[in-house]
């Protein structure tokens, strides 16, 4: 990746900012507003002075390989160029995430009718979501910006990835969730830090009282607030990877769960940037968006035609999803509707079906947010908004051992048993 | 690959075998006893037809490159010159496991006084322990042999791999347990199989009804048991990958859990054969094994300097370690003192400090195998057995979330509050 790191870029030394190096951020330029198109410096910022836009980071890409990119680590760092980070990041502890296994699922396609169809697996991250992706690249930015404390409000994920990441890179982490978590979620991320605040209240609550807290405290760099435009570019690297283990080419159609929104967005933003840099072929990808009933304000916009977003309070096992003021729903309905894709929603009995769906066709236990992302599949094809001959890839988020709740009482043992052929036989099982 | 493919070796194809094709068994050449030397033809064979001795796959490996591994898949495939698998075994559907993180773990090893020292972290395996390597070899001998059943006795762990491959693969998958084996690991297996067996007994009781079994029915590859030599040659694959992690060189010292004692002696048999295909220069490496005391026969052994093993009924809450009467443990034995290694073993309280040891210094959040190695680790330390300047690397084996149990009441919330900024500071957090 020599190339890459000599290339001379237009991405100054923020001026004002005394202590961040120079190359911190890479190939960055500056945050962008994704409203009026306002460029401010890179720094811990996340909303547009101007309008108050969300912000969102833009580059100056040097020429850049797949062979470049090929030569690069096992993990989203073989994507560095295109993230807004240093070129040195691979020597700094972190949790090296990423280039996830792409399934072909041709047990799954076959049941749901789909011809060719993918699962782009991200349940075997590090801490067992896609989570951890974004959380290495906030944890990049806060590096850069010397912050002294590295945060989140989560719904479960995201505590999880942060509290690991922070205990990895040894800097002290303080995760916020909703008091009413599954208990493995809180555990999974208790086991990593001392500093875990259950909240009384749901997701956006918590979410609200992380960004009181980020304006009140100096040095808390929150992933997902004042940091999150660093963290968020984190997800295209999910749309790099299928994108290359396809053979370098795009697929015909995307089904990815919404929760915040910034995922989908972030896969389509990537496809873009590798058509724009010539490393894959520009052709139409249909961008799907998956949401549980109870908490489907996105996928209520969709089907009513309307570009606004109305909150909800979510209901849904699907907590990891459970966003009912979701921020970047808007750029969702405008992408999923510009491709010719769609956003759809399914009950919690169809996301336990999914649940089931995938691992019994494929070996792959999901939470409940891949549950739901099956399950909107399954509805897409038999509604036919989804092109059952077009190549399909639907991404599995993160990891059923987190929501064992939601099928526990569905599957056990067939038999409980004494240790002896006869009982065995007794079964009917042989 | 080519090379390998179309070189020519000695292996014939099974002459009493009708229907087992040629190149089933990749550069396999035999089963050869382990006590004996006895050599018999490639089969569902386990034990020696003239000393009832374990049998162990034997080959005539062609010339392997570093740089033909290299331009291989991301999984244990990439090997697949070295295992008894045929060489279009990536076309058969497979949960593609291995070629998981080696971090190094600075934080761990200040804390444990070493050098420098890494963590095999196979966690992150697609059923989140090292089983999937095994069991990938054993579904490609299984469906070699034209199996119609795909089965274990197991712990735990191995039942997730076991049930999740054979639902991949499409094969009838049978897996049996003991009845009191924790919640998560039993839900997942049922959730990918509806033929999950308990059995009232512990490992060893379920163990022995599994060999019954296939010694009653025809067809059913125990992947344990009847097919055990293939089996057990994917757990080569995690000495493969700590060697061309490290940049294609041995370790100082290597520390592996100790159930069956399979892992142990097959990570020190793939350092000898990469040492004797020329792919990595030829040093002392010390093996040390781990146990946990209330399942401790091969460190009692070793302890009191005794070869043969001693059978115990487990009580431990590392239960994927409680195998009381280990089928490998006299090799176990004597690898580690002909190295200059050791076996170890610690109680349950050091297992549940091993656990969050890894986790508040590496963000790896593990089971109890992997907090017994790495409480293990520290008692060797300790006592001086190893070296704490050497290069070491400690394998976790496992993940948390299957054993929450272990460390649920130690860790938890800091505090519970209400969506204030006042609530949040009156916690001192700040």
């Amino acid at each position: 990746m020599s190339t890459v790191a000599e290339v001379e870029t237009a991405q100054p030394t923020p001026a004002d900012q005394p202590g961040i190096r120079e190359g911190a951020f890479g190939n960055a330029r500056s945050l962008a507003c994704r409203e009026c198109g306002n460029e401010v410096e890179l720094g811990p910022h996340y909303a547009c002075p101007e309008c108050f836009g969300p912000l969102e980071v833009s580059y100056d890409f040097p020429v850049v390989t797949r062979e470049e990119i090929e030569a690069g680590p096992r993990n989203i760092w073989r994507y560095k160029a295109l993230l807004p980070v240093p070129d040195d990041i691979e020597q700094s502890p972190n949790m090296e995430p990423g280039f996830t296994r792409l399934l072909q699922a041709r047990n799954l396609g076959r049941e749901l009718g789909l011809e060719k169809l993918w699962v782009k697996d991200d349940s075997t991250n590090p801490t067992n979501s896609f989570k951890d992706r974004v959380v290495a690249c906030a944890l990049s930015a806060a590096t850069e910006f010397h912050s002294k404390v590295f945060a989140c409000p989560s719904t479960g994920n995201l505590a999880n990835a942060v509290a690991a990441a922070g205990a990895r890179a040894g800097i002290k982490t303080v995760v916020f969730i909703p008091s009413n978590l599954e208990k493995p979620k809180q555990v999974n991320s208790a086991v990593y830090t001392d500093s875990l605040v259950a909240v009384n209240g749901n997701y956006d609550d918590v979410n609200k009282l992380a960004s009181e807290i980020a304006g009140e405290e100096d040095g808390w760099a929150f992933v997902n607030v004042n940091v999150r435009p660093f963290y968020a570019e984190g997800s295209k690297t999910l749309g790099y990877e299928i994108a290359e283990q396809l053979g370098w080419r795009l697929p015909d159609q995307v089904v990815i769960p919404v929760a915040s929104g910034s995922q989908l967005t972030k896969v389509h933003k990537a496809f873009g940037e590798l058509v724009r840099l010539g490393l894959v072929e520009d052709k139409p990808v249909k961008i799907f968006g998956a949401q549980a009933t109870g908490c489907s304000p996105v996928s209520t916009a969709y089907k009513a035609e309307v570009d606004a977003i109305r909150p909800v309070k979510p209901d849904t096992i699907a907590k990891s999803l459970a966003i009912g003021n979701p921020a970047d729903g808007i750029y969702v309905l405008d992408i999923c509707r510009s491709t010719g894709g769609a956003v759809e929603d399914i009950t919690d009995d169809e996301v336990r079906e999914g649940i089931l769906l995938l691992a019994r066709h494929e070996g792959i236990f999901t939470e409940t947010a891949g549950g739901t992302t099956v399950g909107v599949l399954k509805k897409l094809v038999e509604t036919g908004q989804l092109d059952p001959t077009l190549e399909t890839v639907v991404i599995n988020t993160g990891m059923g051992l987190k929501t064992l709740d939601a099928v526990s009482d569905q599957v056990g043992p067939a038999a409980t048993i004494d240790a002896s052929y006869a009982a065995f036989t007794a079964t009917g099982i042989a």
